[in-house]
């Protein structure tokens, strides 16, 4: 397997851990909130900055960046959630040169040509369950507005920066509901897709 | 495995083949154009009809269904494409009463409450090239028109009685991109998938 694995995942679908498992069982490195520093690194812009912007659309977040496209500024500015993006996605492409690797979010099934793209995602009830065990900041009952809100931001920026429907089948090779078999079973099953891949 | 299997599926993307495949390795049952004649077996219209209206929506094949719908007619029609979807969805829910089973097509995933649902799909060049190896019948350069229409009449006909997206990922467990993989490597992740099943 010589493929750059990219994974969307739902919000508490637990595609980032299915991603630190794929990573480890094929032997390759995994590439999540890691990229923000990494893009940080390679720009002028700070981490806290970065960390602001992740996968988040242009204004949704923040509608003073809108003001980088006022008419009134002498000097035209990329919006920082755009700067963020190409940055990442630079790093992102010279991270794919360096050999295979799992890339959790961040619109890399589109940033790449010739990569393996996942999608991860499971019924609400079952990520409400995975998520109330996993963070304890947030209260129980607020678990299912908290998912659908960052359910959001990740649509919202993937069909902004990509064009492209989040969660649809075709853009993806392969995708996964995580709540019927767990991560575990998905793993598996991924494993004897790319499988698949050697035997063609 | 104890579930009924359904697939949906992209024309020319082998989810038919897939089915085959699949219900020969785990022993069950498969059902395709079986269920037109069990269908017809079971009402009071002929095979022929059914044939006819199978996998349409209504009036988009025939506008002459339309009149069944008419004001002027004194007593109130069921359209023929209706009744088959009906009497195809009984057929369904019965067979999967009798024990586990294929079913490809035909919106079995929403007409079943606890089945397993896959979604086979692969780009379009791949699917050309699959179609033109097994249907002779169609000119090589009108493959692609084809394979559109025949696409277009099932997300059609999915839409309007489910009121679901067809190929839209969350709609099903397991959805797979033949073109990569093959047929059998589909099979092989499928596998790999329903054994989570048994370990949850």
């Amino acid at each position: 397997m010589n493929k750059v694995i990219t994974i969307s995942r739902e919000f508490g679908s637990g595609g980032r851990e299915l991603g630190v498992k794929l990573a480890q069982t094929l032997g390759i490195s995994f590439y999540d909130k890691e990229l923000i520093s990494m893009a940080a690194d390679e720009s002028d812009i700070s981490e806290e900055a970065f960390l602001h912007y992740d996968e988040n659309m242009p204004f949704v977040q923040d509608p003073l960046d809108r003001h980088f496209y006022s008419p009134f500024s002498s000097v035209y500015e990329v919006p920082m959630s755009d700067q963020l993006f190409f940055a990442q996605s630079r790093v992102i492409k010279r991270l794919a040169e360096q050999g295979p690797c799992v890339i959790v979010g961040r619109c890399a099934d589109m940033v790449l040509d010739d990569s393996i793209n996942l999608f991860i995602y499971a019924k609400m009830k079952s990520r409400i369950k995975r998520m109330n065990s996993l963070e304890t900041g947030v209260a129980p009952e607020q678990m299912e507005s908290r998912i659908r809100d960052v359910d959001r931001k990740r649509k919202d920026y993937y069909q902004y920066y990509t064009g492209n429907e989040w969660g649809k089948a075709q853009n993806y090779h392969l995708c996964l509901e995580s709540g019927l078999v767990g991560v575990d079973g998905c793993l598996k099953a991924v494993l004897a897709y790319l499988e698949g891949l050697n035997q063609q």
